[in-house]
């Protein structure tokens, strides 16, 4: 057995953990609205491309087996594998005269370092489902060879493995001096992060490639850019570069030094379709079966709602990150200033995030 | 699918967490000595007892899947996975000739509560298997339905779901007044706690029957006592004694109420190898292919290294239970005077320790 080379990615890429007011758990409102947009597509996708008889569901002893990618601690996890599992149940349904269904096994991922305590003191007692915690970075063989009918991953590939090291390279051509991103303004750094996202994307498709048995299906929902619309256009980019001028403002006050704010980046990279279409081509182990954005109904809310959620979902989100780097205390003031600076700011998540979109992709893996 | 009934079980049934200098993973050096002097007799039973050809391993596509039912937060669960890999790769080169296998499948079973978190960070990354941590209790199914090939459970069944209610009742002629456990003097407490363990044990083999496969393996590890030897009589039951008579010294010094001692009992029968026997023939799925009693290193050890694992082993595995019923503050007094109660009682722990045993069960799947 081959696993992927990366072993295991640093403990802050973990969301925040427990069920408290600060908790992933209680703050996930964002990825939730991801979740309910996208189900219906799920819908129509199992319902149109799974054919449980050719993935030889004849007797009802068979187990379909489900994973979701970067599941981290609840619940929308559980509100996405329970829509898949109704969707295939109604399909089973529909292709075998409502002879009973065996059942599920579902295996919930996340990196080792993730709150599987929480998650699994959320996992709701459930008479349908097997589960079972599956720890890991997904940049990496974490099943048997074949034996995986569904898989799911929401909301974390535009996280990549690591940042690539020549934008942190004062030397190098692609040093990203002055932007905690790759904004899409400066050609060399743009190259370097989209490097690095083909090498975790494609890394990602051949560990599910040998995962997935040939006729299974994956939908992988993830933030991405319109076609010819930069980082630096788009609501999301500027929101980051928001958060990267609460830390330079830190470095002017001293508080932190130019070193270590240049030492950070992002470790985000939002594609656009074109080019996730090309890795999936490349990679050839899959069909693609539908391409999509979703539209997501947190645009429609309050400027109150649209605030909170945008700061404690950053907190949740990236508050590892910034304290690994700077410290818990810096963590704090920076995200204290980033209320104030969005609730100044408002246009940024309000008039212009519609240029910033969410992938659909669904996903078939050929027979081989 | 139909599930155990037994839902969840208290939080205090967990082990110890984290792996710090009082946890379980630091403390659990006699469920070591467990595990190792078992390992010779796994792989005995490994080589002469599985078939991986009846089991249909003649693709090198095939998947071994192991659990382990109770596996707690390690180390000691990977020492016995590793060891039944070994094992099962050792008999495959023997079955075919040395022709590749495809891999292993590990599931790790504790209560939901759990330190799961703990377990997994502890988990090497192993290039030979695809591990996964299965939360729930193993009094109902954990997994589906005929998919796995070796159970091993060590050191957890003779923990019961829960303390016979009979024996906390004043009114009944169970009631077990002035002892935290079933000591073997009073029939009706013996019956009660006897009826609870025919139950629990029935459950558990009801569920297993359900997920390995026909010409499958389970290893039961559990303590026992020799057939005829009375709780009282053991090393193991006085031990239990002199814990109970600290807490009785609390209720004597006003420290807890004489009803608050009496409404506790420890959830553990000691069963004789001819009770186990006689539930596994009932239940019906199972051929006992071999029983066994386990010789233990710690016998051999130093008087200091007998009290240290006496006193902290009891700790890592009973502090949540004392906690839970008494109170953080009772149990650490029960604690400190139970350490001077077993270096002045060294017998209890030295010369009559003989007359516990681990029993060592090998079952095999009936194939249906």
């Amino acid at each position: 057995m081959a696993m992927g080379e990366i072993k295991e990615l640093p403990k802050s890429w973990a969301m925040l953990g427990g069920d408290g007011p600060e908790s992933y758990t209680q703050n996930s409102s964002y990825q939730k609205g991801v979740v309910d947009a996208s189900m219906e597509m799920v819908d129509d996708g199992i319902m149109e491309k799974l054919d449980l008889k050719s993935l030889g569901f004849e007797s009802t002893n068979d187990t379909f087996r489900i994973t979701d990618f970067g599941c981290s601690v609840g619940p929308n996890t559980f509100f996405a594998v329970e829509n898949i599992m109704k969707a295939v149940e109604h399909k089973h349904h529909a292709q075998f005269n409502n002879s009973p269904f065996s059942g599920f096994q579902v295996f919930f991922n996340d990196v080792t370092t993730n709150d599987f305590n929480t998650l699994f003191k959320a996992l709701r007692s459930n008479e349908k489902y097997c589960s079972a915690g599956l720890p890991g970075t997904f940049f990496g063989r974490l099943l048997p060879r074949s034996t995986l009918h569904f898989a799911h991953s929401s909301y974390c590939l535009h996280w990549l493995s690591k940042v690539p090291k020549e934008v942190l390279d004062s030397e190098s051509p692609a040093w990203n001096k002055g932007s905690i991103q790759c904004d899409g303004l400066k050609k060399e750094v743009t190259k370097a992060y989209s490097a690095q996202f083909q090498s975790d994307m494609s890394t990602f498709l051949e560990a599910r490639a040998q995962e997935i048995v040939g006729g299974g299906l994956m939908v992988i929902i993830m933030g991405g850019l319109p076609d010819g619309i930069l980082m630096s256009q788009a609501g999301i980019g500027m929101y980051y570069d928001l958060l990267g001028s609460c830390l330079i403002d830190m470095a002017e006050l001293g508080v932190i030094s130019e070193e270590k704010l240049d030492s950070f980046n992002l470790p985000l990279y939002y594609s656009s379709s074109k080019e996730i279409e090309e890795i999936i081509k490349a990679n050839g182990n899959f069909s693609i079966e539908r391409m999509d954005s979703l539209s997501h109904n947190i645009w429609k809310t309050s400027r109150e709602t649209k605030i909170k959620v945008s700061v404690t979902g950053g907190r949740v989100v990236f508050q590892g990150l910034l304290e690994d780097h700077f410290g818990s205390e810096v963590a704090e003031k920076t995200f204290e200033n980033f209320e104030t600076k969005l609730d100044e700011n408002f246009s940024i998540i309000d008039g212009a995030a519609h240029e910033h979109i969410d992938q659909f992709i669904l996903l078939k893996r050929n027979v081989n």
